[in-house]
């Protein structure tokens, strides 16, 4: 877990009910840039508009979870673990426009996102004191997200996080005993059964996985081989852009447009290129609250099977 | 992942605003007993009033995520796994007052509700498809619950779900190489340290965990080691019956009555009493959304330090 009482503090677009939202301060709108931390990265996309200075920002989270200042120190405390809290916590704002979507967007303003995405990892993985970086986009408030005006985080964290080791771990295993990517292994099950498959594009497949713990939970990963989504190619994230821009499509389509998590999944920024890491991409539709059970056991209850959802999804058109 | 496709057309007291609840059918209220499925278990509490037939009744979910009927049969599907969908989901309802709280109740009346999550977790382990039991109450909506009329539920498992399997494994690891159960060491630590204890009883200690996922996080434990909740005795059920009503009393107080969930985490049906695995309660109020971050790394953003929530709870009357 990680400590962050400063995010207590944070302010909310959605605390107030819908209709009071009109009119609010956006931080994030053209405009009030002064209003947020220094600005790390800015970016103008190819097909900008003439009155745009910029089409993505990053900048510290102002409410951060981890902090960049400090030396990263591992203790006991007794029969417990305690690390500092060492790390970065960046906003990605992906449009100057509010009331654009981020599936609104167009190809090359997607694509811009994801290589932004790509650069800050390559940076941060230079700080050795980072292991990991979790990328992620909260969209609507029963996603978690706190502002209304499109966005996605980065965290660089000291440690590769539980589920996350547990995944990198199984597919380690699975190569010693075999020698072959366990990602790898399932498209090319999914590709030969096709019942699960979202989309096939050239170089991506989206799918909805085996035994998908929340309904329409959508996987885009990259047919070939790769473990670290900071080594994709400028074309490669361009075709990213159309596989996912045409999953969020057709997940609005179908869901009258849910909140959702999108979240990516990657290597460990220590040891370099691995044949049994491959990253990917998760859509996740914000369609169920977890009870107790889900809580304490791990194990979901889904009642939307992967195949229906996959069917659904295949059908609807991207728009 | 449970796939339990009939879910999905189950009834919501919460689907509606809260004021259009009142007046509402209520398949857990006197006199509507002939809407729920077939009774499994009726029991009158000690100081029931005189026109009350019953005090708690248990029957099957009528959505149930698992079912009693059928073999278990353990499958491969290419690189996956499938076990079909053998278990058991009851309802527990846990007074036959639509409006009184479960916090509000009598101790009899709470401890004969514990008496009868006992009863039942016994009665399921004598069905050999059974690994594990889980009782779980999701008490309001933002907790998962559909109906509003106090009620827990159990869900009989043909396997050890993922988190409890880590959890058991992590102990037995620790038993090996130390002999010692590690949450009877942990419960040690805490008595010393005493920051992070809400209350301590005779039988009972209630703490906010090391590294607390989410705020407010209470665990119940046993003092004296017991691998099995559905070993306990009446006596210790009793005891645990103060302790978790004075828990819920001070979260109410403390957060203004927030929705919650209350878990039972229990050792594997299989094998026995164990020197590794010690049985707990965790009260978890609801008091945040998980995003994208959380869902893909299963590591939380906590802004309530285990040792401020234990502070404020020791502080605050338990009414």
């Amino acid at each position: 877990m990680i400590l962050a009482a400063e995010r207590a503090a944070r302010p909310s677009d959605f605390a107030a009910p819908a209709a009071k939202q009109e009119g609010r301060f956006c931080p994030f709108c053209p405009g009030n840039e002064g209003s947020t931390p220094h600005e790390i990265l800015r970016r103008r996309a190819a097909d900008a508009e003439g009155g745009d200075a910029w089409s993505i920002r990053v900048f510290p989270n102002r409410y951060p979870a981890l902090r960049v200042e400090g030396d990263l120190v591992r203790a006991a405390h007794g029969l417990f673990d305690r690390i500092s809290g060492v790390g970065a916590h960046e906003v990605i704002v992906e449009t100057p426009r509010h009331d654009l979507a981020f599936a609104d967007m167009s190809l090359p303003a997607i694509a811009e996102v994801l290589r932004v995405w790509r650069d800050r990892i390559i940076d941060l993985s230079r700080d050795e004191r980072f292991s990991y970086v979790s990328v992620f986009k909260n969209q609507g408030a029963a996603a978690g997200a706190t502002l209304a005006h499109e966005h996605s985080q980065l965290l660089a964290l000291p440690n590769v996080p539980r589920d996350v080791a547990i995944e990198l771990d199984g597919g380690a295993d699975h190569w010693r005993r075999k020698e072959r990517c366990l990602t790898c292994d399932i498209v090319r099950q999914e590709r030969g059964e096709g019942v699960r498959i979202v989309h096939e594009g050239e170089r991506f497949v989206a799918l909805c996985p085996w035994a998908s713990p929340t309904p329409f939970l959508v996987w885009i990963l990259p047919k070939a081989h790769a473990s670290h989504y900071e080594s994709s190619s400028d074309d490669l994230l361009a075709a990213l852009a159309g596989t996912l821009r045409s999953v969020l499509r057709k997940i609005g389509s179908a869901l009258e447009h849910p909140s959702y998590n999108l979240v990516l999944v990657s290597g460990s920024l220590r040891g370099g290129a691995s044949p049994s890491a491959h990253w990917r991409l998760e859509v996740a539709p914000a369609m169920t609250t977890s009870g107790g059970f889900e809580r304490a056991s791990g194990c979901w209850i889904n009642s939307t099977p992967p195949e229906d959802a996959a069917a659904f999804l295949r059908k609807v058109a991207a728009r």
